[in-house]
C-alpha cells in the first residue's frame, strides 16, 4: 500500500510517499510543491494542479491523505487554503483516487501517541519511524509524511479489528 | 466580448453568460451547477469542474468574472467557497482564459449604480438591462448574470478612459 500525505497551501503543499510493506514503514519521497506569490490566483492553482498530478501520475500512489485545517475565525487564510485543498481533491478524484482527511489532532496522536504533543516531538517521531537519520525539513515535508503514517497507522488497527471481528 | 459571470459555491454555482455586442447586452444562457452533498467532497469538486469545463468549451467565453466573497468570522463557510472557488479558477486557466474578481459592493454599483443595493434591487435591474421581462430563477443565475454586467461596464469605463486619455 503506498500513501501520498499532503499539507495543503497556496504557496507550499507538503507531500511525502510512504509505503507499508510487510507493516514496515518506507519512505519513497518527500518534499514541497511551491507556487509563485507574484503570480496571478489562478495560473498558482494551474501550477500547484500540474505539479500534483505529475506526482500522481510518477509514483502511482494507492490513497491521498490530507490534513483537515481549522481556522478558527480567520476567514481570510481558510480562503486561500480552501482554494488550493480544491485543487488538489480534484487531482485526486481525476486521478480516481480515495482520499482520506485526518485532524491535526488525529495526526499527533497517531504518531506519538499524544494529541497535543508539539511540531518538534512529531517532527523527531516521523524520522524515527521512518529510519531516517535527521531531522526532515522542510516542516511541511515532514507535516505530509506524518499525514501518511497517520494513514497507515488508521489502516493498521482497521484491519486488527477486523481480524479480531471486533 | 462574451463574459461568463460565475457565482461560485460547493452545493451550487450560478453562471450567466452575456454577450456585448455594439454595447448592447444580451444575454445567452444561465442557470446553476449544482452538486450532490450525500457525494464524497473530492467528487463534488470533480462535478463542478467538468460542467464547468463542458460550459466553457461549449460557449467560448472570452473571459471569466468571479464574485470575491468575504465571510468575516465563518472560516468553515470560506472554507468550502475556497475550495469550489480553487476549482473554478483552475478551469478558467486550464482554458487559457483571464479571470476578473469583483466585490459585492462593486457588483451593486455596477449594476443599481448605489453600493449598498438590496438582492431584490439588484435582479430587477439585470432583468431590465438584460431585456429580460421576469425575474431571472434562481438566486444565484441571477447573481452571475450581474458580475457578468459588472465586467462589461468596468471594461466600458476603461474603453472611455483610454480613448479620452485620461
Amino acid at each position: 500500500m503506498r500513501v501520498l500525505g499532503l499539507d495543503p497551501g497556496l504557496g507550499t503543499t507538503g507531500y511525502g510517499l510512504v509505503d507499508n510493506d510487510d507493516q514496515n514503514l518506507k519512505p519513497i519521497c518527500y518534499g514541497v510543491i511551491t507556487t509563485q506569490p507574484a503570480q496571478e490566483l489562478a495560473l498558482r492553482l494551474y501550477d500547484l494542479h500540474q505539479q500534483l498530478t505529475e506526482l500522481l501520475v510518477s509514483f502511482s500512489p494507492d490513497v491521498v491523505a490530507i490534513e483537515q485545517l481549522f481556522f478558527g475565525n480567520n476567514s481570510r487564510t481558510a480562503m486561500a487554503v480552501g482554494q488550493a485543498r480544491g485543487v488538489i481533491l480534484l487531482a485526486a478524484a481525476q486521478n480516481h483516487l480515495p482520499t482520506h482527511e485526518y485532524t491535526p489532532m488525529q495526526i499527533k496522536q497517531a504518531i506519538t501517541g499524544y494529541g497535543q504533543a508539539d511540531k518538534i516531538q512529531v517532527q523527531r517521531m516521523v524520522s524515527l519511524l521512518l529510519g531516517i537519520d535527521e531531522i526532515i525539513h522542510p516542516d511541511d515535508a515532514a507535516d505530509a509524511l506524518a499525514i501518511a503514517i497517520c494513514y497507515h497507522h488508521a489502516s493498521r488497527w482497521d484491519q486488527i479489528i477486523d481480524q479480531q471481528g471486533v
